[in-house]
């Protein structure tokens, strides 16, 4: 799928093709040039063992809008090579929100750093942080 | 939960109170002082936008084979900091299988590094490699 | 040595008492409450094979800063656990300058990112971005 | 330049010309097919502010033996990406030594894995450990 004239639409049926996104209730619910945001509101299923959301699901927010930042240039044939997440508060909220800025957008690489916001009794606080690289693999 | 004398037992019984991995149906293979093992058998519902596993699920399987060899030495007051992951192949396989050791546990927190491997037809292939830090947080 | 009321003043001698740096000619420009910010000019010793500024060093630059906008918060009873840097473009310049900044200030950790910039023929260019975690190691 | 039928010859042709590299003494002790061994004496100019190795040094020998490493496999066209390095154990010694090896060298990127020891009064000791990402830019 080639880079769209608007970048919503095109982040909003990406999203939908996912699986994972649609079972996890992801929303993409802003993209422009070289930036996404994403939501998902707070599960029971998410928590890991004293029930704050997973690490695994930071990861996923973070990598997801990420992902979708860089495919806003892109396109999406991408392919994602790294990705590092900085847990810097307890990942607690009613919804939790992803915000992704394409920093760099090579030739043959892209890359993307992501904040992660939770909602907890109306107000936002960031829990994490994180960056990915990915390739370009048009070829 | 401080450490306990037998290692598989005591992450059984951790990874039943994470709801997200019952959800994933998450099991832990093997433990031992400073390693775990975990597997976790393809679903429809872990697919990213081209069927692959999802860079989460990647993510959340590297970190918690990490959380998880951390805890034999550490027990479970634990903060996960960081969390960086290498995605080396497409993910694609029946049967993901995550292997974690603990390369330094200092006095205040723990390096850990983990393999992904995925089971394709019969054959076992690393598909990513990962680490976290954890940061001991008894008092 | 602890938080000074003056951070540029209590960088700048740390910065001296660290001889890699006086070779280097690192020299800190401005600091404040979470902030700090570096120069170094440009000398042939500092090259790579192809003569770019060495990876080692974009990333002594980028771990500095980092660890000086810390100490501006936590005092020098640090240790570093974690660097990670991006190499965005190629590292060529008369003059290079990283920017740190403290993301979040914990109990036990500190979350710093940075970025680094080269200044060749009058304009300055993000040639970096990095990050690091410091644990506080008072006791 | 491209991978040499003697990776050593090669890679310590590649080290001559990088001054930095012969400002630090770093010499490649070993060499092979996806696999680099460097050392590096200590010297009074490579301390921070408590004399122990600059981490920027320590990232400097990390990335240096990872890129030695890729260079076996796919020659000098390579743009190092990302670098991380985890901080195990204070940098105290009189030698430094780091091994990387090429964990998958793909079609367009290289990732590869290096720890580095210190040898202080005749042990040796894993006093870092990290990782590079490279890209291939032949074209």
């Amino acid at each position: 799928m080639a880079a769209s004239t608007d970048p919503l639409a095109m982040l909003t049926e990406v999203n939908g093709l996912a699986a994972f996104n649609r079972w996890a209730g992801i929303e993409v619910t802003a993209a422009d040039e070289g930036t996404a945001q994403i939501q998902m509101p707070w599960r029971e299923e998410f928590g890991q063992f004293t029930g704050f959301l997973h690490a695994g699901l930071v990861s996923a927010l973070v990598d997801t809008a990420c992902g979708f930042a860089a495919a806003t240039l892109a396109g999406t044939s991408l392919l994602a090579s790294h990705c590092a997440v900085n847990y810097l508060s307890p990942a607690v909220g009613e919804v939790f929100l992803s915000r992704a800025l394409v920093v760099k957008a090579g030739k043959r690489q892209l890359f993307v750093s992501a904040d992660l916001l939770a909602q907890w009794q109306g107000q936002w606080k960031v829990i994490a942080s994180g960056e990915t690289i990915l390739i370009r693999a048009d070829d």
